[in-house]
Order: structure tokens, then sequence, then C-alpha cells
């Protein structure tokens, strides 16, 4: 089993994916998943609704959600990409299913609806905002599709416990499915040769990561690239093989990750 | 097994229509398929692209179709309208699984890229038409679903022999899945009270109609109101045993039909 991640950047190569997805699928189950904050940030713009970012009191940036920018999500996410994506994989031959972390309460999350914020250096409480955490993934509807010969490809938004939609981080997501499903590998693709110790210096790659390196090579992963160091340390405590982080804009982004060309955790 | 289609107008009860379908479930395995053409007037308009309805020879209107216009298909069809169907099926206690016509191959439709169109008292030939009809319903993955406890809910857009992604008529393929998945009744939910002799007036409602007034029915059928009326005979003549049409504004839209509120089809 491996379970990919796909960046939600412009510049990801689809039909490169697509290609080698098909080719891998061939030999092992495959789970793809995938982000879409390119086309989410294009949308809401679109409508003049631009994505309001909120950031906490310890310097973490995030999206702040309420109803319009969970519909711009759903309409994104769930509606444009992930059926993109699923057409893709289907005009290679894979018999893609496509379904976002509501469908049979795939990710289930805890919301967290009040959240802190600091705003021109004072930190203040912003209510109503629907985002949450993932903390469960029900392997069960993953498995009914593997086992029918379907691939599953997953996208946010997530569920909370009390069956509202949430905004939830698909990267932490995608390392509980890679968990969940005993995945042997996770492939993380996004708009960057890998991990990058100067995120402006592609020359400076860092190739491989111990266990005991996780520590010093998250020190110098920011924003987004912190996000998906968590679920690394997940994946490989969780007793995930091998994590890689591969370029998603290569001709082909899966066998060139997988073939150790960016960063692989062990 | 109940097949519902619940049309895409902005008045439909859907907090009403979960709450029929929760008590429904109890009974019977549900397959839900829904519209949204209101949600895909309302983006279209709101992007600036509003929607291009052509007509047919034969007076037939339709919408047309190019990449653009898919997209804002995918975004309001399968992405806010599903999900939030879902998400309302989720919180009234049924494990809901949106879908649309391309996951798994589940609406496959013959395309019809060139299409001969009326303007201005001229006939011409228009290109590059992404729409279809569907001729096969992959069961196959329905009833997996269904097998394990998940409610399918099913919506446009379909894709087609070519695995390209087309725009489909859901009436016609809520008919086709009610005939694949051999369901006993097919419940067709919308803004009117049922079959009206005049549209315009609800008085003048058709409260039963057997199988051998169905020509004398139709003919008084316009619009949307005509493909359901194929969908009905189509449901009919392959062995469903009862079609309902119901108002999908009422307080408990599926239950009214049910009892025969709207007209009911033998």
């Amino acid at each position: 089993m491996i379970v990919v991640k796909a960046g939600g950047g412009a510049g990801l190569n689809w039909d490169g994916l697509a290609a080698d997805l098909a080719v891998a699928a061939a030999f092992k189950p495959i789970v793809l998943v995938h982000g879409a904050h390119s086309g989410r940030d294009a949308l809401a713009e679109a409508l003049g609704r631009p994505v309001r970012t909120v950031t906490s009191p310890s310097g973490v940036d995030s999206v702040y959600t309420d109803e319009q920018a969970l519909d711009i999500m759903l309409m994104a996410y769930a509606g444009a990409a992930n059926k993109r994506a699923v057409a893709s994989l289907q005009a290679r031959g894979l018999n893609a299913v496509g379904l976002c972390g509501i469908d049979g309460r795939l990710w289930e999350a805890r919301a967290k609806k009040d959240i802190l914020v600091r705003e021109n250096d004072k930190v203040k409480l912003l209510r109503g905002n629907l985002t949450g955490r993932v903390e469960r993934i029900n392997t069960g509807l993953l498995r009914l599709l593997l086992e029918g010969g379907y691939v599953p490809v997953i996208t946010a938004p997530a569920i909370s416990a009390g069956r509202e939609i949430v905004n939830a981080d698909a990267d932490t997501a995608a390392a509980l499915t890679a968990l969940g499903l005993g995945a042997e590998a996770l492939v993380f693709l996004f708009e960057a040769p890998g991990l990058l110790r100067d995120p402006d210096r592609p020359e400076t790659l860092v190739r491989e990561v111990s266990r005991g390196e996780l520590d010093g090579a998250a020190a110098f992963a920011r924003g987004r690239m912190a996000k998906k160091m968590m679920g690394v340390r997940k994946a490989l405590e969780g007793g995930v093989r091998a994590v890689y982080f591969g370029d998603g804009r290569d001709a082909h982004p899966l066998s060139s990750a997988l073939a150790g060309n960016g960063t692989v955790f062990r």
C-alpha cells in the first residue's frame, strides 16, 4: 500500500502523476490524497471573498473558515480539484473514486471553533471558526473500495463529532490514512524539490533523514513544510517504513520521488 | 430499495428530506440522486459566466457546456450541493457517501459533442459541447457501498466512454439507477406539487397515472418535466413497481410523496 499526498499548488503535474500512478497501481494498492489551495484561492478571489489568514499567538498561520469560506472550499477541493483528479486517473485506466473527509465520515476531526489569534500585537478570541484537527480515519470505507478494485482519491474538508463540516489539514490526514491502512510508504509531492535547509535555495536539498535526525530536520521547516514534518513523524513512529518528499512539478513526480530524487525519511 | 431523485431548486427542503430518509433507511436501502441547478446558476452568475441555454431544432432547451461551464458544474453539483447533502444526512445518523457520475465510472454516458441548435430561426452546428446521455450505471460500486451500510448520494456530471467529463441529465440517470438496482420505487421530488395538467395551476394536479395513461400524461409535460416523464416510462417498463412525483418543498417531502400527495405512476 502506498499513500500519495499531492499538494494543491497550480504547478503540480497531474498528468505525469496520473501516468505514474497507473504504473504503480499494477504493483501496490494506491490511495491518493490531494489539496487544492491554488484553486481555492483563485475561486475566492473571483467571487470577491479572498481567503482570510489568521496567525496564532505562537506565530502559526491558518485560514479562517466561516460558512462561505467552507462553501468555496467544498467547491474548489471536493468539486473541481477532486473530480478533475478522478477523471485524469480514469483516463489512465484507474478506476478512481473521489471522496472528501465528510463522505462516510472518512476524516473525523475534533472541532476547534474558538481560536486565539494575534492581530496588531494583540491576542484576541475569534469565534465560529469552522476548522478542526483530524483524529480518526474511517479505514473501513477505504478498505471496502480498495478490495473492490477502486482507487480512493481523498480531499478536505473533514467532519466533526457533531457532524459539522470542518476545514482540516490534509497532510496530517494523509499521514493518519497511511498509518490506519498499514501503508509501507507515504509520499508527499509539492512545489519544491524536497526538504530544503533554505527554502529559497534548491541546492540545500536534504537527501536523507533518519529517525534520529528528525528533530534537527524539523527545526528548519516553516509553514506548510512544518505540518508535513509533523506528518512524517507521525507516520514513521506509527510504523510506515519510509516517507518521501518529492517535486510534484517533475515529469514523473511519483517515480522520481520513490527513486530518492527528493528527501527520503526512514 | 428506494431511489430518490431530489431536484436542484433553491426551495427544496433538505432538512425535511434528510429527516424522512433517516426513517425510510430503517426499512429499505436508499440511494439519493440530486441536482443543483439553482446553485450552479448562482455560481455562474457570481463568476460572470452566466449559463448559456441552447435550443435544439425540435425546440428542446439544454445547457451548453464548455470546459469552464463544466468546472462550474463540478463545483456546484459535486462540490457544494453534494457534500452539503451528505453532511445533512450524516447529521441525521445516515452514513452517506457522496459521488458524482465520474467516480467509479458510475454514470457512463454517450458523448454528443456536436449538436444542432436553432438560433434566430437558423439551424447551425455547435461544436465542443461537453454533454452526453447516460446509458449505463456501474451498479457494482453502488452495491458495494449499500452492502457496507452506506447511503450513496449521487449527482452529475457523468463520464464518457472516452473518459471525458460530460454534463448529463440526472433524471434519466436516476431512472437507470433504479432499474439497475432493481428498486421497487423511484421518487422524484421538485418544486411543484406533482404532474400538473397546467403548470401554472396547482389544482390541475394529476393524482394517479396507470401505464396505459402514460402517453396522455406525457403529452402535457414540458421542459424538465418531459425528461422526468421519459424517466418514469423507462422505470416502469423496466420493472420498477411505482414511481412517485412529490413536492420537495413540503415539510416531509418523501413521506408525503409516498403517501400519494403528488402523482403516483403504476
